[in-house]
C-alpha cells in the first residue's frame, strides 16, 4: 500500500556522553538569556543542573531557573513559567530532566511568546505559529519528548491530562547524553525503558505508520531488545545507557510521526487511577492487547519478535504464542509480568477505565490497527486481571 | 563503541504519488517568484515541467525557467543560473529532475544570494551562511540529492568534479513523487537503483556511521533488495517505484550523515574516463572492494546479506562467499555483473585511475573501514578486469 506522508524533524540533535557541556555554546545561537525549566530536585541531585549553569556562565548566557515542575506538570505551573520567561525577557527555554520538565518547557515557550493560558491552545482554533526556541536536555530514557512536539499537561480544574501540540513546539535542538541516565534506579530504568519499547511497537503497528516511521520503530525495538536488560542489571554500563538513550529518542520520532495505540489508550486511565509507574501500566495490559490486535497486525508483530531475536516465520501456526512468549521472556527479568490488580486496579474500576480509554484516548484507539469496540476494551481489561499462562 | 554524533535534517519531505501537484502551495511559503532549475529536455518530455508550472500558476507564483543544466553540471552553468535568479529577483529555487539539476539548484541558490563563482566556495575559507530557499523535486531514484547538502559540480578549466557542501544548501522542502519515475528505462532504473544500493552499503560500513545513519542504511538496503528487480522488470509498477523512491531518499540521508567509501572513490575516476553509467562503474569494482573490506566490516556485510534475504550467521566460515553470492545473484538480473573492461577501461589506465581514486577521492578512502593503500586500490582495479567466479 502506498501511503502519502510527510517527514519533518528539524530538531538538531546532539548524541553522546558528555554532550551536556555543549549547552552554553548551543544556547548562544538563540540569545542572551535562558529560562531553565526543570524539576524540583532530581536534576540538582545528580549534578546536571550545575553542569548546565556552568556551561551557560562560560558562554555569558544569563539565566533564570524555574524549578517548580512537578511530575505530570500542571497547566498553572506552566503558565507561571511562561509569564516568568516573559517578565525576565528570556530569549530561549531550556527543558532539563525527564518528560515532565521537557514537556513543560514547550508549554512555557508558547505562553512566553503568545501569552494566555494553556487551555487557550487546546481543542480551540488558536494556533500559535511561533514560540521561544526550545532546547531539550533529556536525563532519562523514556519519553522521547526531546524529539517531538507534544506536551502532556495536567488540568487540575477538569482533572484531565490533555495534550498541547504545535509545530513550533518542536525543540530547536536536543541533547541526548547518556551520562545522567546512569543515575536511574533499576525500577525507573525498567519502567521508562519499557515505555520506549511500547512507543516503538505502537507506532510500528499504527494505522498512521509509514515506511519511514517503521524504520525508526524497528531500530528502537532492536536497540531496546538488546540493551534494556543490561541497563537494568548494570546501571553504570554507559554503553547500554547510550543505546537506550538513542532508542528513546528515535522511538520519540516514531510516535511524532505515527502516534501510539491501544496500549497507551488503556494504560493512561490506569495511571490516572493508581499510583503506579507509566511503564508498569503499559506492560500490564500489553499482552491482552497484542492478542486482540494480532489478526490486524500479524506480520509486524512477527517482525518485532524477529528483531528481538526470536525467529518466527510468517506462516507459523504458533506465531501468536511465540510472539507472546518472546514478550513474557523479555518482561520477566524486568519484573514486568504484572497484572492490573497488582497496580491497584479493582475489578469494579474496569467500567470507568474502559470509558476513559475509549473516550479520552479516542485518537489512540482510532489509529490502533483494526476496529476496537468498547466491549472489547472492557474484555481486555478483564483479561489483564491475571497474568495468564500462555 | 559509543560515538558522539549529530542528527540534523531540517528538510520537510513530501512522499507519495501525485505530490508534485503540491509545489505551488509549498512555493508560496517562500516567496512570489521562483527560478526552476532543470535539464534540457527530460522534465519537459515526461510532462513534469508542465505539472510544476501549472501548480505555480494556480498559486500565483511567477517563475523563470532555467533549463540549461547538463549531466554533470558545470560551474559556469550554475553561475549563469545564479546570476539569472538574482537579476530576476527570484525568492526561491526549484530544482527539478535527477541529481544534476537538483545539485545545480543548490549552487544556484548560493550564487544568487552571495554572488561570486562556485570555486570561491570550494576549498576556501568562504562559508556562505545563507542561500535562497531550495525546493527539490526528484524525478529519478538514484542520487538522494533531495535529502542532502551536496552539489557535485564540474570545473571544466581544471577538468575536476569537486563538491560544494554547506548547511544552507540543504533543501527547505523536497517532493518525492514516484509517478515521474515510471518513465525511467530499465537500464537507467538499474543504474540509479544500484547507486542507491551502494549509497546504503557504503554509508553503512563507513567509519563515520552512527546508530542513526545505520538505521537509514539498513532500511534502504531492505527496500532496494525487495523492490529494484521489480522496478526494473515492470517499470510501470508504481508500488516498486514508490519503495525505490523512499529507499533513494533515505540512502541520501545516510550519506549526508556518514558519507560513502571505496566503491565511490574507485568508480568516480572510471566515470571520468569512460562514457558509462555511474551505477555500472560502481558495480564493476564492488565485489573486489567488498573482499578487501570484509575483515574490517564483516558483521555489517553479513547483516546486509541478511537484510537481502540470505541467512548467514556471524560465525559461518563461508560468510564472505555467501555475501558475494548474494550480491552476484542480485546484480545478475539487472545486467550488472560487469567488469571494468566492458565499461571501456584499458589495463594501461589502471595506474592513473588508482592515482585519481587515492588522491581526488581521498575523503571517501579515509572513511572506508580499515586502512587502504594505493597498492591495494591498484590490485582491486586489476581484479576487476574480469568478473571472477566466486
Amino acid at each position: 500500500m502506498m501511503k502519502n506522508f510527510e517527514y519533518f524533524l528539524p530538531t538538531r540533535m546532539h548524541f553522546g556522553p558528555g554532550k551536556i557541556a555543549l549547552i552554553g555554546e548551543i544556547a548562544k545561537k538563540y540569545g542572551k538569556k535562558a529560562i531553565i525549566v526543570t524539576g524540583k530536585s532530581s536534576s540538582k541531585k545528580i549534578g546536571v543542573l550545575d553542569k548546565v549553569t556552568n556551561s551557560l556562565k562560560e558562554h555569558n548566557i544569563s539565566y533564570v531557573i524555574f524549578d517548580k515542575i512537578e511530575p505530570n506538570p500542571r497547566t498553572t505551573t506552566i503558565e507561571e513559567g511562561g509569564n516568568l520567561a516573559k517578565k525576565e525577557n528570556c530569549d530561549l527555554v531550556i527543558g532539563l530532566g525527564g518528560g515532565s520538565p521537557m514537556d513543560a518547557s514547550k508549554g512555557v515557550a508558547v505562553i512566553a511568546k503568545n501569552g494566555g493560558k494553556c487551555m487557550d491552545y487546546i481543542n480551540t482554533s488558536k494556533t500559535p505559529t511561533s514560540a521561544l526556541p526550545i532546547i531539550c536536555i533529556t536525563t532519562t530514557a523514556g519519553t522521547g519528548s526531546e524529539a517531538d512536539r507534544y506536551a502532556v499537561v495536567t488540568n487540575v480544574e477538569t482533572n484531565s491530562k490533555p495534550v498541547m501540540a504545535f509545530e513550533c513546539m518542536l525543540p530547536a535542538e536536543s541533547i541526548i547524553d547518556p551520562e545522567p541516565m546512569v543515575h536511574m534506579s533499576p525500577r525507573v530504568t525498567a519502567s521508562v525503558g519499557i515505555d520506549v519499547f511500547f512507543h516503538a511497537i505502537e507506532s510500528y503497528i499504527s494505522e498512521h505508520s509509514t515506511p519511514l516511521s517503521e524504520m525508526f520503530s524497528e531500530k528502537a525495538i532492536e536497540l531496546v531488545a538488546s540493551n534494556l536488560h543490561n541497563a537494568y542489571k548494570n546501571g553504570n554500563d554507559l554503553n547500554s545507557r547510550y543505546n537506550m538513550a538513542i532508542a528513546n529518542t528515535i522511538a520519540g520520532v516514531a510516535i511524532e510521526m505515527a502516534g501510539t495505540g491501544l496500549i497507551h489508550a488503556m494504560a493512561h486511565p490506569i495511571g490516572g487511577l493508581c499510583d503506579c509507574a507509566h511503564g508498569e501500566a503499559l506492560a500490564s495490559v500489553s499482552i491482552g492487547i497484542i492478542k486482540h490486535n494480532f489478526p490486524a497486525a500479524k506480520e509486524k508483530y512477527i517482525k518485532m519478535a524477529n528483531l528481538m531475536g526470536t525467529h518466527i516465520s510468517n506462516d507459523d501456526p504458533d506465531a501468536l504464542k511465540k510472539v507472546i512468549k518472546t514478550l513474557r521472556d523479555f518482561y520477566e527479568p524486568l519484573g514486568l509480568n504484572i497484572d492490573i490488580i497488582k497496580l491497584g486496579v479493582k475489578p469494579s474500576d474496569i467500567k470507568q477505565l474502559t470509558e476513559d480509554a475509549f473516550t479520552t484516548m479516542k485518537i489512540c484507539v482510532d489509529i490502533n490497527p483494526g476496529e476496537t469496540t468498547k466491549g472489547q476494551i472492557e474484555k481486555i481489561f478483564e483479561e489483564s486481571i491475571k497474568v495468564a499462562v500462555v
